[in-house]
Protein backbone atom coordinates (compact mmCIF):
# COMPACT_ATOMS: atom_id res chain seq x y z
CA UNK A 1 0.00 0.00 0.00
CA UNK A 2 1.40 3.19 -0.91
CA UNK A 3 0.27 6.91 0.53
CA UNK A 4 1.79 9.83 -1.31
CA UNK A 5 2.51 13.75 0.18
CA UNK A 6 2.39 15.45 -2.67
CA UNK A 7 1.48 19.29 -3.97
CA UNK A 8 0.11 20.37 -7.20
CA UNK A 9 2.50 20.78 -10.28
CA UNK A 10 5.49 19.79 -7.37
CA UNK A 11 8.21 17.44 -7.81
CA UNK A 12 5.87 14.53 -6.68
CA UNK A 13 3.92 15.26 -9.98
CA UNK A 14 5.86 11.97 -11.77
CA UNK A 15 5.16 10.18 -8.60
CA UNK A 16 1.79 10.33 -8.67
CA UNK A 17 1.37 10.37 -12.29
CA UNK A 18 3.45 6.65 -12.25
CA UNK A 19 0.80 5.49 -9.46
CA UNK A 20 -1.39 6.01 -12.04
CA UNK A 21 0.13 4.69 -15.07
CA UNK A 22 0.79 1.62 -12.73
CA UNK A 23 -2.70 1.25 -11.64
CA UNK A 24 -2.09 0.17 -8.09
CA UNK A 25 -4.28 1.19 -5.10
CA UNK A 26 -2.83 4.64 -3.12
CA UNK A 27 -3.98 7.22 -0.48
CA UNK A 28 -2.63 10.53 -1.93
CA UNK A 29 -2.46 13.35 0.73
CA UNK A 30 -2.45 16.83 -0.54
CA UNK A 31 0.07 19.19 1.28
CA UNK A 32 -1.05 23.12 2.28
CA UNK A 33 2.29 24.43 0.39
CA UNK A 34 1.28 28.04 1.36
CA UNK A 35 0.73 27.36 4.68
CA UNK A 36 4.14 25.78 4.45
CA UNK A 37 2.99 22.08 5.88
CA UNK A 38 5.85 20.83 4.33
CA UNK A 39 7.98 22.56 7.06
CA UNK A 40 6.04 21.22 10.03
CA UNK A 41 6.90 18.64 12.46
CA UNK A 42 4.64 16.53 11.51
CA UNK A 43 5.68 16.34 7.49
CA UNK A 44 9.20 16.66 8.84
CA UNK A 45 9.27 13.57 10.84
CA UNK A 46 8.54 11.88 7.88
CA UNK A 47 11.09 14.05 5.45
CA UNK A 48 13.77 15.58 7.80
CA UNK A 49 14.54 17.69 4.56
CA UNK A 50 11.38 19.09 4.32
CA UNK A 51 10.95 18.28 0.48
CA UNK A 52 8.24 17.09 -1.66
CA UNK A 53 7.24 14.50 -2.05
CA UNK A 54 7.26 11.58 0.19
CA UNK A 55 5.97 8.08 -0.50
CA UNK A 56 5.02 5.98 2.42
CA UNK A 57 5.63 2.21 1.12
CA UNK A 58 3.92 0.11 3.67
CA UNK A 59 4.19 2.39 6.23
CA UNK A 60 7.45 3.64 6.17
CA UNK A 61 8.86 6.76 3.91
CA UNK A 62 10.64 6.86 1.20
CA UNK A 63 12.21 10.48 0.07
CA UNK A 64 14.14 11.60 -2.95
CA UNK A 65 12.05 11.78 -6.20
CA UNK A 66 14.22 9.99 -8.64
CA UNK A 67 14.90 7.21 -5.75
CA UNK A 68 10.72 6.80 -5.83
CA UNK A 69 10.32 6.59 -9.61
CA UNK A 70 13.24 3.90 -9.47
CA UNK A 71 11.26 2.21 -6.55
CA UNK A 72 8.07 2.23 -7.98
CA UNK A 73 9.33 0.76 -11.56
CA UNK A 74 11.62 -2.26 -9.42
CA UNK A 75 8.42 -3.08 -7.40
CA UNK A 76 6.07 -4.02 -10.61
CA UNK A 77 8.08 -5.71 -13.29
CA UNK A 78 4.71 -6.50 -14.75
CA UNK A 79 4.47 -2.95 -15.76
CA UNK A 80 8.05 -3.02 -17.34
CA UNK A 81 8.42 0.63 -16.58
CA UNK A 82 12.38 -0.07 -16.50
CA UNK A 83 14.35 -2.77 -17.98
CA UNK A 84 16.39 -5.87 -15.70
CA UNK A 85 19.85 -5.78 -14.57
CA UNK A 86 20.82 -7.63 -17.65
CA UNK A 87 19.35 -5.82 -20.14
CA UNK A 88 21.69 -3.94 -22.53
CA UNK A 89 19.25 -0.73 -21.97
CA UNK A 90 20.22 -0.94 -18.21
CA UNK A 91 23.12 1.42 -18.45
CA UNK A 92 21.23 4.21 -20.80
CA UNK A 93 18.23 3.42 -17.78
CA UNK A 94 20.52 4.33 -15.08
CA UNK A 95 22.52 7.28 -16.73
CA UNK A 96 19.17 9.21 -17.32
CA UNK A 97 17.37 8.76 -13.84
CA UNK A 98 20.52 10.01 -12.23
CA UNK A 99 21.49 12.91 -15.13
CA UNK A 100 18.17 14.24 -14.27
CA UNK A 101 18.48 14.27 -10.60
CA UNK A 102 22.23 15.48 -10.67
CA UNK A 103 22.28 17.47 -13.48
CA UNK A 104 18.71 18.70 -14.57
CA UNK A 105 16.32 18.90 -11.31
CA UNK A 106 19.49 21.04 -9.30
CA UNK A 107 19.44 23.80 -12.11
CA UNK A 108 15.82 24.58 -11.89
CA UNK A 109 16.18 24.84 -7.91
CA UNK A 110 18.04 27.59 -7.88
CA UNK A 111 15.97 28.94 -11.18
CA UNK A 112 12.52 29.07 -8.95
CA UNK A 113 14.33 29.68 -5.91
CA UNK A 114 17.53 31.70 -6.49
CA UNK A 115 17.40 33.22 -3.24
CA UNK A 116 18.26 29.59 -1.53
CA UNK A 117 21.72 30.52 -3.06
CA UNK A 118 22.58 34.11 -3.18
CA UNK A 119 20.88 37.42 -2.21
CA UNK A 120 18.83 40.22 -3.90
CA UNK A 121 22.20 41.55 -5.54
CA UNK A 122 23.30 38.33 -7.13
CA UNK A 123 19.78 37.03 -8.61
CA UNK A 124 19.95 37.92 -12.06
CA UNK A 125 23.34 36.56 -12.84
CA UNK A 126 22.35 33.50 -10.99
CA UNK A 127 19.21 32.71 -13.01
CA UNK A 128 21.00 33.65 -16.42
CA UNK A 129 23.79 31.21 -16.02
CA UNK A 130 21.20 29.14 -14.58
CA UNK A 131 19.17 29.09 -17.60
CA UNK A 132 22.12 28.53 -19.94
CA UNK A 133 22.90 25.38 -18.28
CA UNK A 134 19.19 24.14 -18.20
CA UNK A 135 19.45 25.40 -22.00
CA UNK A 136 22.54 23.07 -22.46
CA UNK A 137 20.74 19.92 -20.98
CA UNK A 138 18.07 20.49 -23.29
CA UNK A 139 20.33 20.26 -26.06
CA UNK A 140 21.38 17.07 -24.81
CA UNK A 141 18.34 15.33 -24.34
CA UNK A 142 17.10 16.39 -27.71
CA UNK A 143 20.02 14.67 -28.84
CA UNK A 144 19.46 11.98 -27.36
CA UNK A 145 15.64 11.47 -27.80
CA UNK A 146 16.43 12.87 -31.48
CA UNK A 147 18.41 9.52 -31.91
CA UNK A 148 16.51 7.34 -30.11
CA UNK A 149 14.76 4.99 -32.72
CA UNK A 150 11.56 4.90 -31.25
CA UNK A 151 10.72 8.44 -29.36
CA UNK A 152 11.27 7.32 -25.88
CA UNK A 153 14.91 8.02 -23.96
CA UNK A 154 15.10 3.71 -24.37
CA UNK A 155 14.27 3.63 -28.00
CA UNK A 156 10.31 2.56 -28.54
CA UNK A 157 9.00 1.37 -25.51
CA UNK A 158 8.26 3.69 -22.48
CA UNK A 159 9.65 3.65 -19.11
CA UNK A 160 9.53 5.32 -15.90
CA UNK A 161 11.98 7.97 -17.14
CA UNK A 162 10.63 9.46 -19.40
CA UNK A 163 7.88 10.64 -16.95
CA UNK A 164 10.53 11.60 -14.80
CA UNK A 165 11.94 13.37 -17.54
CA UNK A 166 8.60 15.18 -18.95
CA UNK A 167 7.85 16.14 -15.76
CA UNK A 168 11.11 18.28 -15.60
CA UNK A 169 10.41 19.50 -18.80
CA UNK A 170 7.12 20.98 -17.78
CA UNK A 171 8.61 22.66 -15.37
CA UNK A 172 10.47 25.01 -18.19
CA UNK A 173 6.84 26.16 -19.98
CA UNK A 174 7.32 29.55 -18.62
CA UNK A 175 11.19 30.35 -19.38
CA UNK A 176 12.12 32.38 -22.36
CA UNK A 177 13.41 29.03 -23.86
CA UNK A 178 10.97 25.82 -22.89
CA UNK A 179 12.03 22.52 -23.46
CA UNK A 180 9.61 22.07 -26.01
CA UNK A 181 11.35 25.02 -28.28
CA UNK A 182 13.30 21.77 -29.36
CA UNK A 183 11.32 19.95 -31.90
CA UNK A 184 12.49 16.20 -30.94
CA UNK A 185 11.67 17.36 -26.91
CA UNK A 186 7.85 19.02 -28.34
CA UNK A 187 7.47 15.35 -29.90
CA UNK A 188 8.38 13.47 -26.97
CA UNK A 189 6.05 15.59 -24.66
CA UNK A 190 2.72 15.84 -27.41
CA UNK A 191 3.44 11.71 -27.19
CA UNK A 192 3.93 11.59 -23.23
CA UNK A 193 0.98 14.16 -22.57
CA UNK A 194 -1.73 11.97 -24.74
CA UNK A 195 -1.48 8.69 -22.14
CA UNK A 196 -4.43 8.65 -20.69
CA UNK A 197 -2.87 8.86 -16.85
CA UNK A 198 -1.73 12.43 -17.74
CA UNK A 199 -5.46 13.60 -18.25
CA UNK A 200 -6.36 11.63 -15.05
CA UNK A 201 -3.29 13.67 -13.19
CA UNK A 202 -3.97 16.82 -14.37
CA UNK A 203 -7.94 16.23 -13.18
CA UNK A 204 -6.66 14.88 -9.65
CA UNK A 205 -4.15 17.52 -9.10
CA UNK A 206 -6.28 19.98 -10.78
CA UNK A 207 -3.64 21.86 -13.58
CA UNK A 208 -4.39 23.02 -16.57
CA UNK A 209 -1.14 24.59 -17.90
CA UNK A 210 1.07 22.74 -20.03
CA UNK A 211 -2.18 20.67 -21.00
CA UNK B 1 35.70 -5.39 -19.62
CA UNK B 2 35.84 -2.18 -18.38
CA UNK B 3 37.86 1.61 -19.41
CA UNK B 4 37.72 4.18 -16.42
CA UNK B 5 38.52 7.82 -17.65
CA UNK B 6 39.67 9.52 -14.32
CA UNK B 7 41.59 12.21 -12.97
CA UNK B 8 42.81 11.97 -9.35
CA UNK B 9 40.92 12.60 -6.32
CA UNK B 10 38.11 13.76 -9.34
CA UNK B 11 34.69 11.94 -8.83
CA UNK B 12 36.01 9.40 -10.73
CA UNK B 13 37.54 8.27 -7.27
CA UNK B 14 34.30 6.42 -6.17
CA UNK B 15 34.13 4.18 -9.56
CA UNK B 16 38.40 3.76 -9.31
CA UNK B 17 37.68 2.15 -5.75
CA UNK B 18 34.88 0.27 -6.43
CA UNK B 19 36.82 -1.25 -9.75
CA UNK B 20 39.39 -2.34 -6.76
CA UNK B 21 37.05 -3.24 -4.31
CA UNK B 22 35.26 -5.39 -6.43
CA UNK B 23 38.48 -7.26 -8.04
CA UNK B 24 37.53 -7.11 -11.43
CA UNK B 25 39.83 -6.51 -14.21
CA UNK B 26 40.14 -2.69 -15.78
CA UNK B 27 42.33 -0.48 -17.44
CA UNK B 28 42.20 3.28 -16.08
CA UNK B 29 43.16 5.88 -18.54
CA UNK B 30 44.26 9.25 -16.44
CA UNK B 31 43.12 12.46 -18.00
CA UNK B 32 45.25 15.48 -18.10
CA UNK B 33 42.88 17.94 -16.13
CA UNK B 34 45.62 20.64 -16.60
CA UNK B 35 45.30 20.68 -20.43
CA UNK B 36 41.13 20.32 -20.15
CA UNK B 37 41.60 17.25 -21.70
CA UNK B 38 38.23 16.50 -20.80
CA UNK B 39 36.42 19.39 -22.92
CA UNK B 40 38.59 17.88 -25.62
CA UNK B 41 36.60 16.37 -28.81
CA UNK B 42 37.96 12.60 -28.15
CA UNK B 43 36.65 13.03 -24.55
CA UNK B 44 33.49 14.98 -25.82
CA UNK B 45 32.93 12.13 -27.70
CA UNK B 46 32.17 10.11 -25.01
CA UNK B 47 30.60 11.98 -22.72
CA UNK B 48 28.97 15.33 -24.27
CA UNK B 49 28.83 17.21 -21.12
CA UNK B 50 32.98 17.01 -20.37
CA UNK B 51 32.58 15.47 -16.83
CA UNK B 52 34.74 13.13 -15.38
CA UNK B 53 34.25 10.19 -15.04
CA UNK B 54 33.55 7.87 -18.11
CA UNK B 55 33.26 4.53 -17.46
CA UNK B 56 33.28 2.03 -21.10
CA UNK B 57 31.34 -1.17 -20.74
CA UNK B 58 31.99 -3.29 -23.38
CA UNK B 59 33.20 -0.27 -25.30
CA UNK B 60 29.72 1.77 -24.34
CA UNK B 61 30.41 4.81 -22.38
CA UNK B 62 28.51 4.92 -19.13
CA UNK B 63 28.30 8.71 -17.64
CA UNK B 64 26.91 10.36 -14.84
CA UNK B 65 28.83 9.02 -11.07
CA UNK B 66 25.71 7.84 -9.66
CA UNK B 67 24.56 5.61 -12.42
CA UNK B 68 28.14 4.07 -12.71
CA UNK B 69 28.12 3.45 -9.19
CA UNK B 70 24.98 1.76 -9.19
CA UNK B 71 25.78 -0.14 -12.91
CA UNK B 72 28.74 -1.52 -10.95
CA UNK B 73 26.68 -2.98 -7.67
CA UNK B 74 24.06 -4.65 -10.17
CA UNK B 75 26.67 -6.11 -12.33
CA UNK B 76 28.37 -7.84 -9.68
CA UNK B 77 25.91 -9.19 -7.87
CA UNK B 78 28.42 -11.76 -6.69
CA UNK B 79 29.74 -8.80 -4.41
CA UNK B 80 26.66 -8.33 -2.70
CA UNK B 81 27.34 -4.72 -2.92
CA UNK B 82 23.50 -3.47 -3.53
CA UNK B 83 20.48 -5.15 -1.64
CA UNK B 84 18.41 -7.08 -4.58
CA UNK B 85 15.02 -5.36 -5.37
CA UNK B 86 13.17 -7.47 -3.01
CA UNK B 87 15.11 -6.55 -0.10
CA UNK B 88 13.71 -4.62 2.82
CA UNK B 89 16.93 -2.18 2.31
CA UNK B 90 16.23 -1.61 -1.08
CA UNK B 91 14.33 1.72 -0.54
CA UNK B 92 17.30 2.80 1.69
CA UNK B 93 19.68 1.93 -1.24
CA UNK B 94 18.36 4.23 -3.81
CA UNK B 95 17.10 7.15 -1.10
CA UNK B 96 20.89 7.55 -0.18
CA UNK B 97 21.95 7.15 -3.87
CA UNK B 98 19.53 9.91 -5.38
CA UNK B 99 19.96 12.05 -2.01
CA UNK B 100 24.39 11.81 -2.91
CA UNK B 101 23.38 12.69 -6.48
CA UNK B 102 20.77 15.73 -5.96
CA UNK B 103 21.19 17.20 -2.47
CA UNK B 104 25.10 16.59 -1.97
CA UNK B 105 27.02 16.59 -5.04
CA UNK B 106 25.77 19.78 -6.33
CA UNK B 107 26.54 22.24 -3.59
CA UNK B 108 30.05 20.89 -3.69
CA UNK B 109 30.05 21.97 -7.34
CA UNK B 110 29.38 25.90 -6.66
CA UNK B 111 31.28 25.42 -4.03
CA UNK B 112 34.63 24.63 -5.58
CA UNK B 113 33.07 26.10 -8.75
CA UNK B 114 31.33 29.23 -7.69
CA UNK B 115 31.87 31.11 -11.15
CA UNK B 116 29.57 28.40 -12.87
CA UNK B 117 26.62 29.84 -11.04
CA UNK B 118 27.90 33.50 -9.95
CA UNK B 119 30.52 36.61 -10.86
CA UNK B 120 33.18 37.34 -8.79
CA UNK B 121 31.00 40.13 -6.81
CA UNK B 122 28.53 37.29 -5.37
CA UNK B 123 31.08 34.42 -4.86
CA UNK B 124 31.11 35.03 -1.53
CA UNK B 125 27.68 34.72 -0.75
CA UNK B 126 27.23 31.71 -2.78
CA UNK B 127 30.06 29.89 -0.78
CA UNK B 128 28.24 30.67 2.42
CA UNK B 129 24.94 29.57 1.58
CA UNK B 130 26.25 26.67 -0.16
CA UNK B 131 28.23 25.70 3.04
CA UNK B 132 25.08 26.06 5.26
CA UNK B 133 23.82 23.58 2.98
CA UNK B 134 26.23 21.20 3.04
CA UNK B 135 26.63 21.40 6.69
CA UNK B 136 22.65 20.72 6.81
CA UNK B 137 23.29 17.69 4.85
CA UNK B 138 26.43 16.36 7.62
CA UNK B 139 23.82 16.71 10.18
CA UNK B 140 21.15 14.76 8.36
CA UNK B 141 24.19 11.92 6.98
CA UNK B 142 25.65 12.04 10.41
CA UNK B 143 22.12 11.40 12.27
CA UNK B 144 21.32 8.37 9.37
CA UNK B 145 25.26 6.32 10.47
CA UNK B 146 24.54 7.40 14.12
CA UNK B 147 21.11 5.18 14.29
CA UNK B 148 21.81 3.05 11.70
CA UNK B 149 22.55 -0.54 13.63
CA UNK B 150 25.96 -1.76 11.77
CA UNK B 151 28.03 1.45 11.26
CA UNK B 152 27.25 1.27 7.38
CA UNK B 153 24.21 3.47 5.80
CA UNK B 154 22.17 -0.14 5.47
CA UNK B 155 23.48 -1.53 8.77
CA UNK B 156 25.97 -3.99 9.21
CA UNK B 157 26.80 -5.02 5.62
CA UNK B 158 29.10 -2.27 3.55
CA UNK B 159 27.27 -1.32 0.27
CA UNK B 160 28.23 0.98 -2.88
CA UNK B 161 26.62 3.99 -1.55
CA UNK B 162 28.79 3.88 1.31
CA UNK B 163 31.71 4.12 -0.82
CA UNK B 164 29.86 6.90 -2.47
CA UNK B 165 29.36 9.00 0.44
CA UNK B 166 32.62 8.36 1.80
CA UNK B 167 34.14 10.20 -1.74
CA UNK B 168 32.06 12.89 -1.00
CA UNK B 169 32.48 13.25 2.57
CA UNK B 170 36.53 13.44 1.17
CA UNK B 171 35.62 16.58 -0.64
CA UNK B 172 35.13 18.26 2.36
CA UNK B 173 38.45 17.65 4.34
CA UNK B 174 39.35 21.39 3.29
CA UNK B 175 35.81 23.57 4.69
CA UNK B 176 35.71 25.08 7.67
CA UNK B 177 33.65 22.07 9.08
CA UNK B 178 34.55 18.45 7.44
CA UNK B 179 32.42 16.18 7.30
CA UNK B 180 34.91 14.62 10.16
CA UNK B 181 33.74 17.11 12.68
CA UNK B 182 30.74 14.87 12.90
CA UNK B 183 31.45 12.30 14.95
CA UNK B 184 29.23 9.24 13.43
CA UNK B 185 30.56 10.55 10.17
CA UNK B 186 34.36 9.99 11.41
CA UNK B 187 33.79 6.83 12.63
CA UNK B 188 32.17 5.96 9.47
CA UNK B 189 34.89 7.73 7.39
CA UNK B 190 38.00 5.52 9.65
CA UNK B 191 35.98 2.33 8.87
CA UNK B 192 35.98 3.20 5.51
CA UNK B 193 39.70 4.09 5.19
CA UNK B 194 40.51 0.57 6.95
CA UNK B 195 39.65 -0.99 3.80
CA UNK B 196 42.59 -2.65 1.85
CA UNK B 197 41.34 -1.80 -1.43
CA UNK B 198 41.36 2.42 -0.08
CA UNK B 199 44.93 1.91 0.29
CA UNK B 200 45.43 0.55 -3.09
CA UNK B 201 43.31 3.37 -4.58
CA UNK B 202 45.44 5.88 -3.16
CA UNK B 203 48.82 4.73 -4.27
CA UNK B 204 47.03 4.44 -7.57
CA UNK B 205 45.67 7.52 -8.05
CA UNK B 206 48.91 9.05 -5.96
CA UNK B 207 47.08 10.66 -3.42
CA UNK B 208 47.51 11.60 0.58
CA UNK B 209 45.48 13.84 1.57
CA UNK B 210 42.79 12.31 4.00
CA UNK B 211 44.57 8.96 3.95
Amino acid sequence: MYTLYYAPGAASLVVHWLLLELDVPFEARRLDVDAREHKQPAYLALNPAGVIPTLLVDGKPVVETGAIVALLAARHPDKALMPSAADERYPAFLQAMFRISNGLQPPFRHWFYPQDITDESGTDTVKQKVRAQIEGEWDRWSTWIGSSAGGYLLGGQVSAVDFYLTMVMRWSRNMPRPATDWAPLAEFAQRMKARPSFAELYRREGLTEWS
